[in-house]
């Protein structure tokens, strides 16, 4: 992959307290700062579980995405979604090798 | 989300024979027929595991998917790499609630 291309990517799957997914997939998805490097950032309702979400993320590299994470906008959301998570579930980090659209 | 999104998302563990994580990711990005309904196709390599993939696939809704699994192209491409499939491991199916792009 080139330059332009997501070297960095995460999957992670995250419990929320009971009752409170959809509350915290909006804080998770509210407006931010501009995320450089960020190439998406996809957040999904699992079918199975009804208190769990699944977040997939694209990043230029490792760094992109540790930087994201000190920006004011993103320490902000932490703090308010961080009393609805009950916790973590799988979480995996890959390297993109193909993105292929129909 | 309106008429235009993905209603249904899958995202799958698959881990290739010892030494073929790379000929499986390039079977399963090959050039396909079209594929209607079809938002999004990743593949990536795992960081902690030298032989699985993930797969994180976005559709317009459950039956284009099941759709898919008919064509000709995606019937080659699972013969193709069935051989080469050593096991399955992490799977879901979520509901895409939000997509962010910086």
């Amino acid at each position: 992959m080139d330059e332009e291309q997501p070297h960095y990517g995460l999957i992670g799957q995250m419990i929320a307290q009971p009752g409170q997914r959809a509350a915290l997939a909006a804080i998770l998805t509210e407006d931010t700062d501009a995320m450089p490097g960020n190439f998406a950032y996809l957040v999904g309702e699992d079918s199975a579980n009804p208190d769990a979400l699944w977040i997939v993320e694209l990043w230029a590299d490792k760094d992109a995405h540790a930087a994201s994470l000190q920006s004011p906008s993103v320490q902000a959301a932490i703090a308010k979604g961080r009393p609805l998570i009950a916790g973590f579930g799988a979480r995996a980090e890959f390297v993109p090798v193909a993105k292929a659209r129909p």
